[in-house]
């Protein structure tokens, strides 16, 4: 992989999400040679993701370059790669550009869509985990629409206009939201000649409220807030399959509509070579309050990936950005205490709280010991999301594109740049 | 193709760029029913495809909804389609989703990439007409550098840094100084592993001057900025061969680069269906003077597709934004005269003068009788794009971007966000 040898332990790190991230800029100016390796060159704001599959905001607004992050971090490199297998005995990570020793291994490989094993849902709906993905969503809800306007099929019609979200988490709700927002002010003045007001947003839920993870206040708030911006929100309700076209549930509804996005499960994304054992409940790896993959040396998983389980966590942490984000900070620390030979301290989570947006001035914040909702809510969500985004550019042109929108309700980025015409790959070619 | 019948005559626009765009809102209001089709819903911007090829700027800052801009067009309609056939007799357009009567049918389609019947090169170069084509080249630059990281043969990895553009008219130029001020300001603090210095960027012209087009004192200033920004232009210089890793020109020179750029050439993109003895050379479309099709009836053409020959012209005019923008404003004029029995006025061109940038702060403009240059130029030459973007949020955006990019020196859309593999097609799928 043509890296210096260094005198430094070498950590190195796989995948620059919010976790791989933090744990890489906590080692700068540290005694290590420090190696990020990822499928992609940039780090993807998930959060927004929802933004550029509904035409919000353009992708270069969420996507920022790694190696700029890095720019001047000494005894830092940065590889474009895709890890294929992990030999724990060798100390050696196989990737698609060769293999490379380490001394440390870190798997901050985030998690990927689950669709249980349900392999005719896998092949037709849609999954918003990159921003490729994100980018497949908007181009089939626009060509779904231009579609529409050709048929005189009344039906076909209506199923064409159909958006069926799977998942009443945080993605499926404020996608449902950004959906509505598009149908009332963007979509009736793009086509005219169709009736838009038909069209209609599913969000399919197979626990019995919305935002499940969130305190009941917030989760009563926003379904009421759903409900006013017109989605047909269904509980309790567990989506079975789906052909393209219709989708079923177990209790027998069937829905029309040619786009069906998946919300409703996330699953770790591990690596080949990891102790099957260690592997647990949504294909997690389970660790220790230091990080440390179960029955294995010098590897340790943070993140979504990883499973920390104890008493108050049975299932391991939330599948969120917090807590990649303070693993990776601990475990950054960890490190730099071990070097000099002091006591590691092990990881313990900082709820900071949780939020939802569901539309124009309609928000849901939990804090620890705190709910609130509306127009405020909506400011602390905006907030907090701008102040997150790497980069003072990126800040900025969020900034101005909500600003943009907010004040004329218009989203100009509407534009079918690929068409999307089935699951694209988006693997790393190989070198020549 | 469902659009209702009506009484007003029917004009339908194959093509949404610059003169489509022009003619199709200056009948805003008139007595015609006007139908656009394109391949694409959004209009491009293509004199700053350049910029979103070299990281400048994103991809949706320089296309704009084509439904947007025609949004509460009365009698307008717009449909996404690929043109496939134009039937004369029956006064008919087949297309991808079916076919459509016309009173008047305008060919505005524009231009594509010529490489004058070598497969080879057409098969391995890369081209620059469309947004997608930009995005392609963007992904290959930054790939080919994340490649030379990996490799330890020097010769490899010279090819893998460096670039070669054939064709020294103002896209080229554009590109080459693009390219020059990302190797300067940019690409070392990528990639500081990287000798980038000895990143050549190769501008290959087989005409004994750039930019042949313009006067000859632009021709000459443009030479010395590129000079000064060490591109390596090379005059009198055909390229007759590329195999994807080494360039051959007639004279026997050998370029090795993984990147190759063509930028040699243009040729009408005409429909099948057109009179044959109307194509002419370029494979262009004779008009006459009121942009009609020789020897067809009702079928016109205008922009880069129509060559306009007279004594002034005998290759028609120019291959350029304003002749489009001015014979889809004449042409919009004369069907409203023609409307209430008035004469026709046949086509004159007002040149408004031609410009192109080098670089930072390095431009030259042709004004009919003047030439002048340097950051007056430059700023000029700012103004003048700025203001034609289509669309407030575009405009601030760019502006945005530009300023962002000046002052701090750089650019961070440098996101493969669709890696490069194979040419891929920007077809648009076909109805189901």
């Amino acid at each position: 992989m043509n890296i210096p040898d260094s005198n430094l332990p070498r950590i190195v790190i796989i995948g620059g999400g919010f976790g791989g991230l933090r744990l890489a800029r906590a080692l700068k100016g540290k005694p290590f040679q420090v190696i990020l390796l990822d499928k992609h060159n940039y780090h993807t704001f998930q959060p927004l993701l929802y933004q550029v599959a509904t035409a919000g905001i353009e992708p270069d607004s969420i996507g920022y370059p790694l190696r700029k992050i890095f720019e001047g971090q000494k005894d830092f490199f940065f590889r474009l790669a895709e890890v294929q297998h992990i030999d724990a005995q060798l100390k050696q990570v196989d990737t698609s550009i060769g293999s490379l020793k380490y001394d440390k291994l870190i798997l901050a490989t985030g998690s990927g869509t689950n669709f249980f094993g349900n392999n005719e849902l896998e092949a037709n709906a849609m999954s918003m985990k990159s921003i490729p993905e994100a980018l497949d969503i908007r181009s089939l809800l626009l060509q779904n629409f231009e579609q529409a306007l050709l048929t005189k099929d009344l039906d076909e019609r209506q199923a064409l206009m159909n958006v069926v979200i799977v998942g009443a988490g945080p993605t499926g709700v404020e996608l449902a939201g950004a959906l509505s927002e598009l149908r009332k002010h963007i979509l009736p003045k793009d086509y005219p000649d169709l009736d838009v007001r038909r069209m209609e947003v599913h969000l399919i839920e197979s626990a019995p409220q919305v935002l499940a993870a969130m305190s009941d206040e917030s989760s009563k708030d926003a379904l009421a807030g759903l409900e006013e911006l017109d989605v047909l929100v269904w509980l309790d309700t567990f989506v079975e399959s789906y052909d393209g076209k219709k989708a079923i549930t177990k209790d027998g509804k069937e829905f029309l509509a040619h786009t069906l996005i998946w919300a409703a499960g996330v699953k770790g994304e591990t690596v080949e070579g990891i102790q099957p054992t260690a592997i647990v409940r949504g294909n997690r790896i389970a660790v220790n309050q230091f990080n440390e993959v179960l029955e294995m040396n010098d590897v340790f998983a943070i993140g979504d990936v990883a499973a920390m389980i104890d008493e108050a966590n049975p299932r391991g942490h939330a599948m969120v950005a917090q807590v990649a984000i303070q693993q990776g900070e601990r475990l950054a620390k960890n490190f730099i205490l071990e070097s000099k030979k002091k006591d590691r301290v092990p990881f313990v989570y900082n709820d900071l709280g949780s939020m939802a947006t569901i539309g124009r001035n309609k928000a849901v914040v939990d804090l620890p010991k705190k709910h609130f909702k509306g127009i405020f809510a909506w400011m602390v969500w905006l907030f907090v999301h701008i102040m997150q985004l790497v980069g003072f550019r990126n800040k900025l042109l969020v900034l101005m594109n909500w600003t943009y929108s907010y004040f004329r309700y218009a989203r100009d980025t509407r534009l079918i740049i690929r068409p999307f015409k089935k699951k694209i790959s988006d693997d790393i070619p190989q070198p020549s």
